[in-house]
């Protein structure tokens, strides 16, 4: 096996770059860290340009791996937390391609995000949507970018198991049009309960900004309006409980 | 106005120790950061022993408050930072009493965490028990603090609309056995899907751990369990989320 054991090695300083979006846009990689989400990636046949373990991960490696793994480099501890988003991280970071699709098939459910900002939120909703069982999300201009660290980490792998693409929603919004139905979240006069909402197999939800909800612009393409009713004293509920609700409704009821 | 711009000023050490649990709890006080858990709290009739605020919060003051505040401190920016738990804060940081309530009456619809862990998922759940109208919240042992920062922001204030208490889950359940019915999450034999599960008017739905989901010998006290049925591939669903949809189920068919 490989080994790396110093900080200004010049493989570890052009892969530190990755946890810039710029570096990720440019070179088509990202830093994957933890066993799950490597293991996830793996199973799904995503190929690795390097895994980087410390000795702590090459103990724990036998309880995810059967085999090593090609082009893997035993690091130092501080190399791995160099790489890492995270104060303590897991043991492995893997250094993985970009697989955007390029043929869309916006057949069954889809979530469609506009200007989901915060990763958290972002990894969350992709998690819940394969969960309950949709096709695919698509993450609109303003939305948290798919291989920040924390954006990977909330999605504990789900980005794996549907399609999830970067694109501009009214684009596609076009394109759903052909095909089904679109329901965006609004609480204007025409938005209906969501509970009366019965859509058809193939249908796109729409879930807007924290702070803003979904674009007029947006809105002006949307189908139907829907909106939970709240029975207590809260504002609002966070855009990722939202999008959980309304998608195990929607689902069971297509 | 007082005024204070020493770091080393004996008031705002000790009021820095607040960002410990510890010290939370030997004082019964905490920090409130932002201006709008700040209007939430002071709404709902909460006293602040200070208010710390900085140039640019006094600026901002006008959106927010028509009065001053008893107790308001003009600080710099940099006692403000040392006090805040996030690296930009709003220009506001409130010290406030903690009310526990004494006395709790476990009618209508109540939402009990065994152990769970994360502070944001904590926060979240009590903000959207708000939301689905809930009567109060149970924090049982190895939950995260209800005043920990980001607990605290990510309830955008609603601990201050319902009950919130912190309280052992094996007695509160013994009290609720007389009140109401207990539906717990798990995955054994006898559990039943949550489309199919409608409660009495008192009821308690209790959460578990991030991993471990609940224990069993809290398990052992509920008198049904229940499960959401995934289609995907995801393995299971972030606490919060799964909370918002049994919560927005559960109060509906109640």
């Amino acid at each position: 096996m490989k080994e790396i054991g110093s900080l200004k090695n010049p493989l570890i300083k052009e892969m530190k770059k990755l946890q810039q979006k710029k570096y990720r846009d440019k070179t088509g990689s990202y830093l994957l860290e933890g066993f799950h989400l490597v293991q996830e990636a793996h199973k799904a046949g995503i190929t690795f340009s390097a895994v980087f373990v410390s000795q702590r991960g090459l103990q724990e490696w036998d309880k995810w791996f059967t085999a090593e793994l090609p082009e893997m480099t035993l690091v130092s501890d501080d190399i791995l937390k160099s790489l890492a988003s995270q104060p303590t991280p897991q043991g492995i970071i893997a250094v993985a391609k970009t697989t955007e699709e390029t043929t869309i098939d916006y057949r069954g459910a889809w979530l469609l995000l506009d200007n989901v900002q915060d990763p958290g939120n972002v990894g969350t909703l992709i998690r819940t949507a394969d969960a309950a069982g949709f096709s695919g999300v698509v993450l609109g201009d303003g939305s948290a970018d798919l291989y920040n660290p924390k954006t990977l980490r909330s999605t504990q792998g789900s980005l794996y198991h549907l399609s999830v693409v970067s694109q501009n929603l009214m684009t596609v919004m076009a394109d759903f049009k052909e095909t089904g139905l679109i329901i965006g979240t609004a609480l204007d006069k025409q938005a209906k309960d969501y509970r009366t909402v019965t859509p058809p197999e193939n249908f796109a939800l729409v879930l807007g900004n924290e702070g803003q909800g979904v674009s007029e612009e947006v809105l002006g393409q949307v189908d139907v309006t829907t909106y939970i009713e709240m029975k207590g004293q809260a504002e609002s509920l966070n855009v990722a409980i939202a999008g959980g609700i309304l998608m195990f409704h929607l689902i069971n009821q297509a």
